[in-house]
């Protein structure tokens, strides 16, 4: 679900993968998902965020903060049941200027990972991806011979589980650098890094970095 | 200004290199205080936050969050003038369990270090050393062979070259691992990190570690 560089880079690394990907955005027929799909083989497939939803085994969630909450309710609950849902999506607020804040009411005492997992009540959201530039996602490796950390949060643990063996299976995430953080809750935390994470990027002036907990 | 275990570590270290602190709190005679300057010979003394401002050089803000402003605006202004403030506050608000929370109106938006250099506005804040554990903060050598990141703000680019000398010269930082984010609006992005420093914490049931930044 989504259509910008995020949804674009995942979508794209899982059909070299070999795996049928749905890109899904508002409406069907979205002029960017057509357009990656046309460059992407009989694999790739577009539609609604509905219709994504329904085909999908797992679901990522590339999204536009913003419009994250007003996407999610546009799935019918029954398309996804119990399955897992990667949330990448982060709450900023760049109305303001430099650095970005979080978007009212999705900060501090929650987070657009708990709402998410509210709205779709059904599914099993598991927050990850979220704390890097795009690029870095499906190729950790371009940075310190991939030796840095991810976080994840979430409140089932079959799905973080399922999470972990695809970041390390499809996109070469080393196992042991996978730092499960509990429960949902903890998206507050992760999605709170992202301004921190865009003021370390400007004073570097460049996104390809990544942080690793030493010891 | 501060006596809890950051204003002790703080103020521990720089007695052992030879320099005379004062410790400042709410009321001189503090108990905790008193108990600190007894253990550490006659170049460490007490006074009240407004005592320890007219004596110091450089300021140390290891104050809890919640009393932070109350605490400098107890200081005369004219005590402060062209000083550098090295501030190490954070604005946690733990009454909601944990993670915690951001205390209300000091996030997002703004941050403590901006409010305390708002209140504070004849001297130069500095916000530093508010992202890892107080034993750390003097000894980074204790993780990684000392080769972590400290981050660094302030709107006074004279003040921010004293803080990093002091940083390296007095506890050992390599002046390479100082990364310096800007101006003092960069302290929400550090202080925001700091509920998401808890939740690793938690995660690995141990404060001593830190991050690199990795590329």
């Amino acid at each position: 679900l989504g259509t910008g560089s995020v949804g674009q880079t995942i979508a794209t690394a899982l059909i070299k993968n070999g795996h049928e990907v749905m890109m899904g955005s508002r409406s069907a027929r979205n002029e960017k998902a057509l357009a990656w799909t046309g460059k992407n083989g009989n694999k790739a497939s577009e539609g609604s965020f509905d219709d994504a939803a329904a085909f999908g085994e797992i679901l990522f969630l590339c999204l536009n903060g913003s419009g994250a909450l007003d996407a999610v309710r546009s799935i019918n609950k029954k398309n996804v049941n119990g399955k897992t849902v990667l949330d990448l999506t982060n709450p900023l607020d760049f109305s303001k200027g430099m650095p970005p804040g979080i978007l009212e009411g999705l900060g501090n005492t929650t987070s657009l990972g708990e709402e998410i997992q509210k709205v779709l009540s059904s599914a099993h959201v598991v927050k990850a991806l979220n704390t890097l530039t795009a690029q870095l996602m499906v190729a950790p490796k371009l940075v310190n011979g991939g030796d840095h950390n991810l976080f994840i949060c979430g409140n089932d643990a079959d799905a973080k589980k399922q999470v972990k063996e695809l970041l390390a299976r499809e996109f070469g995430w080393m196992p042991e650098n996978l730092i499960d953080l509990g429960g949902i809750q903890n998206a507050r935390g992760t999605e709170a890094y992202v301004p921190f994470w865009v003021s370390i990027m400007q004073a570097r002036g460049n996104p390809l970095f990544n942080v690793k907990i030493v010891q």
